[in-house]
């Protein structure tokens, strides 16, 4: 099932030890509790291994980090769409900075998650690149400038105008698109900068990940809403 | 300077051997001559190795195949827009579909090609990936179904409604971005076909280079514009 | 703990769906049944999504299809050999000829799993690449000719001067390092002229996965021995 | 006509704008200069658009910085080794650390070298991938830490025991392959240094391209030999 609630706080594990295995459990639980106790939708992205853990013990939506663009077949060590999907993933960040893909792979991408009714998140990295994921047709684009990532300083602040502008040009070539905000982003100053800006959630990750206390900084994150 | 007479037809030389080193200089031959007899603006696309000894003797645009998404400094073994353009290439295919591109990249060679006032030509696949590519607000998006490719079957009789959606899906995004058919053509027939459709010219390659007369072939291609 | 007793049977569940989620647990458990009845060792290749779910209910060897070459850190999408072990894998393919690896990359995996008593299992295409992925110190070394990847016609026959050559090449270089033999080998026959042939064991897929009754056919592929 | 004279120095130009084109050319003829002054071996290695008009221009051999792992054919934007060598490339580097190569492709490209009597310099990046680069039978093997590619820092002091271990291995497994040693390589001394740990020649790039004058930095780099 799709995600539609918003604001959307989705969490990218990526492949911190802080994320893996029986921690990104638990990362999971607290990410489950904030949004039980807030009323936040909070979604996690662990890795693949861990999809099926995750999905086991938690009732929030558990993405996947990356689809590989195959069909089913022989395509060995590739992530199958179907395979995320019976694991318990219901949708999929597209086109990370970290895993950039192809054009024709985003594409492809998307209307498998479509077709298999999962959420698409593409990721993006300025105004233009928003505007051709836009016309894709995904559920999400999420703008994350990658000089911006990890790095603590948000997007929402240093460059508010490539948000404000990827909103503009998103929403004038498909207004179904929904935006999200990603890179640099830890506190309730800057998620409701991203809110302000026209954004309808936030993409992170290290900010809450390698936070001291990580349920404490997801509800820091959503205080200001 | 920028390519802009159309009805236009890109020769892609691809890496056959009938398309390499001297042969690739007797086919641009070809091709200004048939531009001088007929009118018809034509631009050669050689290897990257042959761009500069082209240039040197011919006075149609020669464009290159790829340019990779890299600016100047340590990058062995990258085809470097300014050496490109050095050697005489004054445009540029990107993401062909023998030479797939991450949309960033795309982007990135893009904005590069425009600030060199070079022509770029992003080749697509489908709808979709057309209009995400107008989106970049490059000079020409050339529609090329994969599975069309070196098939004989041209696109515009195979796939019309590809073509027609491509344009319409382009020109509403960004009507400044021409449209060019490729996939599949070689004949008259083939590129009138691909005109009425709305395209403003052709993208080929093999239906022309391994053509017993290839000169002869481009006059027939030509021949009911 | 490092897999040690040969003849080996590796099955590799690529991204068939006859190989995904429910259906990769009723295979593994066939595998393990199998491996019960007849003592021979086996070792099941789930897709990354499913090794955690296997591992929980078989005993055998559960190998990851592929490690991606990072640490820990900022890598979206990656397979982390960290969070493949933490789900249960006790060992990894390398550079299968669906998932090629760059030369250093395939060094850093093998270094990666031989540091985390992890077994490396990679995969080669001709004589010469298995010398050169001798080199690196891999516990095994597959040798699978592309082309005859999903034929059903087994290496072993087709082309047996390849896995004596590679058995040769790889003991001269290596005599630690074990072979197995992959592309296209299901029956007996085919195992037993395998080991025949010099390897210690076989790699496989589609032969099996997709075989009407995949634990007769391992008991068939078996019972030559 | 393979390279068989050392020592050797062969010059990676990279894509500086200080070795593009016209300054290409300046860069070729001072290391031609330098050659017949000095009776050293030297060789340059351009980007693919500029091998062309350096060959018409110089008799030193030039060599490709990469070629793609392709047949004739349907492969755009891809360098093929018989275009790179009627260009007048008399040999190519191979898996360059900014240009890394799968193992099943760095193979296939030292064959078609091999079969068209073309010079084969694989580079690799620490004694393990040395070795195995050696398995493969390239003419030289190039070792270059990536870590100090660039630093002003050279391999053959910083790291001597690299160099020593990657002869050793590379001369075990097979003694007709000769060594090179790169990477922070720039003065006579450095050279020196890495001749006396047993490499018959330096790949350099930086340290000569960027000099003040770049034919005063070839005659120190060769003066202590």
């Amino acid at each position: 099932m799709k995600i539609t609630q918003t604001p959307l706080v989705i969490l990218n594990f990526k492949t911190y030890l802080e994320s893996t295995g029986e921690k990104a459990l638990q990362l999971a639980m607290a990410l489950e509790q904030v949004a039980e106790e807030t009323g936040v939708n909070m979604a996690a992205a662990p890795q693949g291994a861990d999809i099926w853990r995750l999905s086991q013990e938690v009732e929030i939506p558990v993405l996947a980090q990356h689809i590989d663009p195959v069909d089913v077949g022989g395509h060995t060590g590739s992530m199958l769409l179907e395979c995320a999907k019976e694991a318990g993933a219901s949708g999929t960040l597209i086109n990370h900075s970290e895993r950039r893909m192809q054009l024709a792979d985003i594409d492809l991408v998307v209307s498998k998650a479509t077709a298999a009714d999962m959420t698409s998140v593409v990721c993006t990295n300025n105004i233009q690149t928003s505007a051709a994921a836009a016309a894709l047709g995904p559920d999400f684009v999420a703008i994350e400038p990658p000089e911006l990532i990890g790095s603590g300083i948000p997007v929402s602040k240093a460059e508010p105008e490539i948000v404000e502008g990827s909103v503009a040009a998103i929403k004038d070539i498909n207004p179904a698109v929904r935006v999200l905000c990603g890179a640099g982003i830890s506190t309730g100053e800057d998620m409701k900068a991203a809110l302000d800006l026209g954004s309808e959630g936030v993409l992170l990750a290290s900010g809450i990940i390698l936070a001291p206390d990580p349920k404490k900084a997801l509800l820091d994150l959503v205080s200001k809403i």
